[in-house]
């Protein structure tokens, strides 16, 4: 079932009609982690439940439970399930997106109000909170659906929807009604292929799907030494200073060229053969991207290659601060009693939390040993997640491909292929909760400023990305399984 | 001239007076650093100036200047310039001390109200805030000059006081007044030594003096590379991270055993000979000493000279913590874009600030040169101060000696002879200023906790401190100069 021929002109007919509805999406602060604004959370579920209905959707609004913040017992937004179609001779795709978004303020730097959506006069960038994280995305799929619903046309595939309010604070509640709900009778019961959009193009340039998302597992090294903090005139060069065994312990954690001194840890991750070398070098990326979005000249290599490997397919060891130190402004002469040293290191499969933890405290355990300090060590794991990679040669990335390069289409060229060095961890619970093959569309370009101030959304990119939303279903159906 | 015979039974039969006034004095919450009390610092300046007066001091009230604190100006306390005896066939000695205290709440952890003076009901203890530091000694000298004035006895020697009332806070404004007032025709005109009495015993059993304080310099190690704080899943591994960079040069400052690795710093001070040794040698103190202090058996050494040689003629460097970085309970995975080491050198002569900073920046410069990253490095000194030594076999100290091992007094034994780790950084002013002996003759012992809660002065370092001070004047004017 090829796509129809009035799509494509159906949504540049409506696409200030489209805009409108965003802007309206925008105008709820729909916060999740401001416990004030867990209403406009609710408020937004509410808000897209009827959209969804009005095109012909049926939705459940699904309970997730309450949450505790500030001391305050919080009703958490509803999920919104909603399906759509049940022939048995289509596939059956699954679609996530999330309609709560990051906080934000004037005062936090944003030329403009952050909840009202502003079309940028010269550029038609669409400017406001949420606007491509991840309410631009949400509604390019309400307008592939309004098209259907106001032309009578027949979808391609079934639909499954599963939209959720807490994304940006955790997805809170999330996990147990996923796996709940891919059980036999459940919600998502019969999907065949699942499609997310809720990441970013590499670049400003090309379109891209997305296979794999690293994972994290994130450490707290805690030196403790005397009773008190000290004064460093009384007890410098008397006792063993906390600080500066941690501070040696930290700098065996990574060199400055970003390697993974733990033993071990590194060596996890296969070497790249001269094919996945390929990947990378067809990806349409320069040091000059890397270096325009760090604001400086610090990338770690001048090879576009190690440098894109480096944030895609093997892990990180980031060193984030001390806890105990002294931190503010101006000198003070302690000598701090008990100082933690954080650090998290992304990991890439086949690397796990599990097999990454016992490597790196028998390495502190043993460095510390080795240091001969009367100090006490103790290392906490405080979180931890898995990466996720999938396999891009399915028929559900084919369509998704097929659908980017599609003429008469959209962006009538290959995508990138690509790894996010970030999480999005409900991507694994989905993964492992369903075991069918998820693509991660996005919509929006990487200079989009997501979690950032002035966070937009290029009004082609809403529009087209609108088109490859209905293309790729349009694939999906036609694709072989 | 001998110390008089019934000094010693005025100063215990009037002891329960003296602690009232010392109750007196505790009751005025003079903390310096509190610009809400500032008005209790002055108030605290006039009730010793009538003190004085009472017991037939000529004073003058030093006009110190005006200070901005938290964006008000406020007036500085004045300090009190005394005098008694102008005899050209006595010595004068001059006194310092301060009238102005460190913060106190009772909810920092007081088991009483800090501004009450309590005596334990079983050990005696005088527990108040100033208690011991400084207005306990302050009144000291104030008990020994009731003596002469009430008994009408002469006293041995001319006296000359400077007391100040910012001593906690950085004896703002008294420097230019020292300067000013040791030149010809000020009021320290004529001044042949000096007695400060405002540190403490090095143990809780044995009266010290006091001959060195450690200076100090201050260094502030600024490694910044991207332009905003980056998304360690976005960008670990791609750029060079500022965190690794300055924590790879905060190791290389200072091994765990205390020993500083910058060049040429360790090596300035001159390795201590059997003689010197000796000194630390007979010291009353033991590695349960500073393992008690501490709080934790953390010593660098279980050779007693060694620890002792560390806190008092050796330079110490500890590092104190990192501004900039993330310091906060719980997990974020931030890649600060700036991180400032904070780190200072306990300094001992001939160290200077001055000559060890070029040490320290180059070291710095070369290190971050050798790592290679593409990050910035700028290394700045926030402050410094010199190391102040004094000659310990001058008569001054002489007196000291003679007057803490005589009989009929006090401590009938050879006091201890100790550095200090710590500053006072006036004494170096005044020893620059006048060019005369200073000893430090303590009240005090060293669990006093002078900066901490609790702070207490036993009830005979109080009394038979007082009598020390007076035993002191009389063996300054009879030792030969």
């Amino acid at each position: 079932m090829p796509v129809p021929v009035d799509f494509a002109q159906y949504i540049d007919v409506n696409a200030d009609k489209f805009i409108q509805r965003l802007s309206d999406a925008v105008a709820i602060p729909s916060i999740s982690s401001d416990a004030a604004r867990r209403s406009d959370v609710i408020k937004m579920a509410h808000w897209l439940n009827s959209q969804l209905n009005a095109l012909g959707v049926e939705t459940r609004l699904a309970d997730v439970g309450t949450q505790e913040i500030e001391g305050r017992v919080l009703p958490l937004p509803p999920a919104i399930l909603g399906r759509i179609g049940s022939d048995p001779k289509k596939k059956t795709v699954l679609i996530y997106g999330h309609f709560d978004v990051q906080p934000a303020e004037k005062s936090d730097g944003w030329d403009t109000d952050p909840f009202t959506l502003v079309v940028h006069p010269t550029n038609g960038q669409l400017i406001g909170r949420g606007a491509s994280d991840d309410k631009g995305p949400i509604l390019g799929w309400l307008n592939v659906l309004q098209y259907h619903h106001q032309q009578k046309k027949e979808l391609p595939v079934n639909l499954k929807f599963c939209f959720e309010g807490m994304e940006e604070f955790g997805s809170e509640g999330l996990d147990e009604l996923v796996v709940k709900e891919s059980k036999l009778g459940g919600w998502f019961e019969g999907v065949d292929c699942m499609c997310i959009s809720d990441n970013y193009w590499l670049n400003s340039r090309t379109p891209c799907l997305t296979y794999g998302l690293r994972g994290i597992v994130y450490f707290k090294v805690n030196v403790t030494g005397p009773s008190r903090d000290l004064h460093s005139g009384v007890f410098g060069r008397m006792v063993h200073e906390p600080m500066t065994d941690l501070v040696a312990l930290m700098s065996k954690l990574v060199d400055v060229k970003g390697n993974i001194l733990i033993p071990g840890v590194d060596d996890m991750v296969s070497i790249a053969d001269a094919e996945e070398r390929c990947i990378y070098e067809n990806l349409d990326y320069s040091i000059a991207d890397v270096e325009q979005a760090a604001g400086a000249s610090i990338a770690l290599s001048s090879d576009k290659v190690e440098v894109l490997m480096g944030r895609m397919r093997h892990p990180s060891l980031s060193l984030h601060g001390i806890e105990g130190g002294f931190s503010g402004v101006g000198a003070k002469t302690v000598i701090p009693a008990s100082v933690s040293g954080k650090f998290s290191i992304r990991l890439v499969p086949p690397q796990t939390p599990e097999a990454v933890e016992p490597l790196v405290i028998s390495y502190l355990q043993d460095e510390f040993a080795k240091l001969g300090s009367k100090n006490k060590l103790t290392v906490e794991n405080l979180h931890g997640g898995r990466p996720w990679i999938a396999d891009f040669k399915h028929w559900n990335f084919e369509a998704a491909i097929r659908a980017t390069k599609a003429t008469p289409a959209i962006y009538k060229r290959e995508p990138d292929l690509t790894r996010e060095g970030g999480s999005i961890p409900v991507t694994l619970t989905f993964s492992e909760s369903l075991g069918v093959n998820i693509v991660l569309l996005p919509m929006g370009r990487g200079d989009d400023g997501a979690h950032s101030t002035n966070e937009k959304l290029d009004r082609s990119n809403f529009i087209e990305g609108s088109k490859l939303l209905g293309a790729y279903l349009y694939e999906v159906a036609a694709v072989t399984a």
